[in-house]
């Protein structure tokens, strides 16, 4: 029956998260890019002036706020604006995949200020997979001429589930050597700072959401590579689970494929029938010569009839499950992302079909199913922007200026 | 890019959510039912002593707090400790079905003074059944010897979508009359204290939830009735999606249902399988003498083994179902409510059967599904529930000690 406020759970965090001087409070006000003046952030928070004027001289210490010009004025000097600087420091943030990996430096409102391709074996293992990134990352630093002092965090993104809290890949199917390994505390031997980790797929809903969607509360993303996963923000947050292990469209079962088996030991699982892999093999069974996901793109944009009709049963089995999606979480945006999502209309026309005559009317009145906009940046604006949601919070800040 | 703290997005909104001097802020911390004295007060909110003071007083008068006691000392006059009052007030709780209402009386804390089951027939329109149900809720508060004017609020279930912001039914399926009647204004012409109305399976949630499983972050609550319908607990709090839709689990197809007509127009989904309506006539049909659906538990319960296997399949159908909630959401507990579940095992043992061995077993290590535990009373303790989250919440605690 108790509902406290956010974080106010424990004595102990009561005193820092409300306490009115904080330069964290100040901070979030300034963070939207509005620029304030003093007596703008003294009336918005009720702070008395003098606290505002030694917590503002903080923050421009810090770099994290820089003046912004002169408000205008109704007569006398007029007085100085404030507004967040996201150039103060950088964000890392490597988006990794079973065999490929992509990296990227971004300012803290998470712009990319520079990016990199990697080629990696997930399978290789935790120490040399991100001894390869955080080489890839501190060269990219340095390019940049930035020094590694200037790095705020480092965020990454597994192609397995996560244990966000801890930073650990738990039983990943596909990734030997992962299950359990601290990577925050081997990245931080090289780069030592907050190292924060998701699942790819939940990082890629973090990315598109905030890069395209902002105004929206109910967004799913899903990715269709070589395997299937979604990302699920509700009420405008990622939303994990009880234990991460929250959207994993892949492996429920869909009517078509009843007797099919998965790689998961199952039958009748969606990436069995309609994942990357499997259009793959179905494309082979039916004599097209393919080796690889990424080349259903090339034979779907090249006109081929049986690459285009398989593309497009596929999305109508992904449909199947798009359609419980729906009925269960009403969002108001699907977004359809990962490497087999760029053959385009065919896959987004056999999802709509199916979700459109399965999900109830009220479900998708408003519901819109779109490709994504982020051009394969999902993962990295995803990652960058979950390292910045930490590191900019109220309580981070005040962490930041006590030290400094 | 901007994320500010909660309530933080409007001007107008920052002075009050942030003001130190807040008494609503004092009541949230008192509200969790340890008695604190005033230097407690000071110490975890820090704020000055005399205004701490003030506010104590301002809650004292109104009754939402008491004196409890003194607090042990460690020499001169020991401090005097405060503590939640939560039969300063009363709340009145329906939830009401198609053609049953359950109402209830609760205290602040959602504790039941009094109870009454009332007849309805929901196709009676809105203003019918509202009118029956405060003409009940008034009688009730007086049988109990409360003044009206002790009533903080009025929550009320109705079976079908809601806006529950605006707290009008969306497009109501099987409620003729009731589509975008403004029901909280309606019901605030008897009875003039805030009315809010949410979806029976939404309040269903929240009343399980709040009275079972407070520690629980994931919880999936299904009713299984005439109807099926899903109330989804993530991260601590009822997720509504965009139009207020999310849980409508009775329209996800079901493997075995390809071609099984659903009254709303589609084909094979869960409910024209396994609804209380279907199972009743799936019994029929193998020659059994059932009328309604609250029948299917007599039969179970007196060994009759048609309607125990027709019960078990039924479960194994919803188990496909909740097998995908499972796979989406990762709660770690399922609770099975509404009338059909008070069959008990024979219907779990269907959902399990098919739950775990269709969902991931990272997904299912620590999941417990698990039958209601409040015997009818969810939807009128989640009722009560939804009023006093708001009734209590900090913004409007001040407002009521400055309008008092």
């Amino acid at each position: 029956m108790v509902i406290l406020p956010t974080g106010l759970e424990e004595r102990g965090d009561v005193r820092r998260e409300t306490d009115p001087r904080s330069a964290g409070t100040l901070f979030q006000l300034i963070r939207d890019g509005r620029p304030r003046t003093r007596a703008d952030l003294a009336a918005v928070t009720g702070f008395a002036r003098p606290t505002v004027a030694a917590r503002i001289d903080e923050l421009l210490g810090s770099g994290l706020i820089v003046p912004a010009g002169e408000a205008s004025s109704t007569g006398g000097r007029p007085p100085a604006t404030f507004a967040f600087n996201p150039g103060a420091r950088i964000i890392l943030a490597a988006d990794l995949g079973v065999s490929h990996g992509r990296l990227a430096i971004t300012d803290l409102a998470s712009t990319v200020l520079s990016e990199r391709s990697l080629e990696i074996a997930i399978a290789d293992g935790p120490e040399v997979v991100l001894d390869a990134v955080t080489t890839a990352l501190c060269d990219m630093v340095e390019e940049l001429g930035r020094p590694v002092s200037d790095v705020a965090g480092v965020g990454i993104g597994l192609p397995g589930p996560v244990e966000h809290r801890l930073g650990r890949a738990i039983s990943p199917p596909i990734m030997p050597g992962w299950d359990g390994f601290d990577v925050p505390g081997h990245v931080a031997r090289t780069l030592p700072t907050p190292v924060l980790v998701d699942n790819d797929v939940n990082i890629m809903a973090l990315g598109e959401h905030a890069a395209r969607w902002q105004d929206v509360k109910d967004l799913v993303f899903i990715k269709i590579a070589t395997g299937i996963g979604a990302g699920i923000i509700s009420d405008g947050e990622l939303r994990r689970g009880a234990l991460g292990a929250a959207g994993d469209l892949g492996h429920i079962a869909v009517p078509r494929g009843r007797q099919i088996p998965c790689r998961c030991g199952n039958v009748g699982c969606l990436e069995a029938l309609a994942s990357g892999l499997a259009v793959v093999e179905s494309l082979r069974a039916q004599g097209v010569d393919i080796q690889r996901t990424a080349q259903i793109v090339d034979l779907v944009r090249s006109g081929n009839i049986t690459a285009s009709q398989t593309v497009r049963q596929a999305g109508r089995d992904i449909g199947d499950v798009v359609a419980g999606c729906v009925n269960l979480l009403n969002p108001s945006v699907i977004v359809i992302g990962g490497i087999v999502s760029e053959v385009g209309e065919h896959l987004l026309a056999g999802i709509r079909e199916v979700v459109y005559s399965r999900s109830l009317p009220l479900a998708t009145q408003h519901l819109r199913i779109v490709a994504s906009q982020t051009e394969g940046r999902a993962g990295v604006l995803g990652a960058s922007q979950m390292v910045s949601q930490q590191v900019l919070s109220a309580p981070a800040i005040d962490q930041l200026l006590v030290k400094s």
